[in-house]
């Protein structure tokens, strides 16, 4: 069982053990959720498209008007340091940018200045199960784009927390949350793609585009699929060939049912297993990857 | 201008100043804002409604399957001992109650135990000026009920907070925002209601149904007005002859001016003040009120 006690984080430019990462409670990153963030991981000691993970974070901290005082290179000196400290050769890393605190007595977010955490932790897998998730289609549906920009990768999880329950409830292991037209979008931390035969869908809108999903996306079009990204029906997922789930936790991950129905044959499937293996493959690379000088 | 340094927590069983007062990085409380809160002042050195903010907060975290050990009693005797280690007279008391730590390396939040924790502060106010607030109309919609039930007090705020931005770029000092239709819902922290002739309407759904919206509704009952819970457009709000926010961080606040439009002479209105008034006043009635034994 992965511990995360077993970990560093980075707090008020100092780095220390986890148990001691810890954000003032009146933070508004706590009080209003108004914070963003990231997760690269780290596999057999380098990171993955680490770079592609600091372009969304940067961009992500601009739309929401935050700034820290710290270059891409001074960030990947951070998170490096987190994961040195925790020597862990398999880690998940997260950065996160808060509002902060406001000045005494102000509801003026301008007031405030933006706090930058950083920590590692043991790797995190969403499930490491090879025989597949049970997915169920919640009813809760995704907080839209005209509430929250999707792609600013944010906290606002109740959403998808209640679907989960809701999963529970119904023998499943995890859900998705659906768009107003009852289209699947995502999971909690999750994208997803289904296959039929050469092509493979995976939801275009409502989401957070996932590193990991750009990196499906990108494999399956070199193997010669037909990437489609648009409306995905919970009825077209439920007769796919193949389901996967796409995450920085865990890579690319099958899914064997979905509500009552059995994906496929309930087992990985051959497009699912190429691709994954695919991807595993492409940590060796250093295009995609930096290795940590531990 | 206060100073919330000035303040004491409840963390981990214990009363600690403010500045102490931090919950760890790894609380999903943060992480998936998956808490719920409360948030119920104290003037005069009595809490107003105290009950009334209790039940509110055991049913939010029951419909978020939460649950700490303490009786409505126990959590009175918490809060009280906050504002109490404070010496506040005046005080802004907020108790929230977050998912917490799962087990290591897992995503599944039946496996975390949820944590309690309490502030007191000096009283927040919305707006010290009696002069009324500049509102905007945001173009951003308040997060629907079928992603997130507003019901539950939350900390899923970036809606309001890029309202509040939009709304500084527009002159205003502050932001509501809509639902799908275009419909004003609420801002970051208050109710809204508008008034003209003997008619009042406030915003029916889509809302936290506020404590001091509450009062406001009972107290205009009983002067006679007829308050109607519905869609208010913003049209009919900028038409008015008054409006005003209803907020536990002030009460009963007048707002003079929505977009570029003044709202009746752009002064406090005849009713406004009869309310604010009369919610003042009601600080007095034991009925509502209990006095803290400092």
């Amino acid at each position: 069982m992965t511990d995360v006690t077993k970990g560093f984080a980075y707090v008020d430019a100092r780095i220390v053990p986890i148990s001691e990462a810890k954000i003032s409670l009146l933070d508004w990153g706590f009080l209003h959720s108004d914070a963003t963030y990231d997760v690269v991981h780290v596999w057999d000691g380098k990171f993955f498209r680490l770079d592609d993970h600091l372009e969304r974070f940067f961009s992500s901290m601009e739309k929401l008007r935050m700034s820290i005082p710290y270059t891409r290179e001074e960030l990947k000196l951070v998170l490096s340091n987190c994961v040195k400290a925790s020597g862990l050769r398999e880690a998940y890393v997260e950065m996160i940018t808060t509002r902060g605190l406001p000045k005494p007595g102000s509801r003026d977010p301008r007031t405030c200045t933006n706090q930058f955490f950083a920590f590692a932790i043991p790797f995190v897998w969403i499930t490491k199960s090879q025989n597949g998730l049970h997915l169920i289609v919640s009813s809760k549906q995704r907080i839209p784009v005209e509430s929250v920009d999707p792609a600013v990768k944010n906290y606002h999880w109740l959403d998808f927390v209640m679907g989960q329950f809701e999963a529970f409830d119904r023998g499943g292991e995890t859900a998705v949350v659906v768009d107003s037209q009852g289209n699947i979008t995502e999971g909690p931390g999750f994208n997803i793609f289904a296959v039929k035969d050469t092509e493979i869908i995976t939801p275009a809108s409502g989401i957070l585009e996932g590193i990991t999903r750009k990196t499906a996306i990108e494999l399956a079009t070199d193997y010669g699929y037909k990437v489609i990204q648009g409306n995905l029906a919970p009825e077209y997922a439920r007769c796919a060939n193949e389901v996967f789930a796409t995450s920085t936790a865990g890579g690319i991950l099958p899914i064997t049912k979905i509500d009552d129905k059995i994906i496929g044959n309930g087992a990985m499937g051959p497009v699912t297993q190429k691709l994954q293996d695919a991807y595993w493959s492409l940590h060796n690379n250093p295009q995609y990857s930096l290795a940590i000088d531990y």
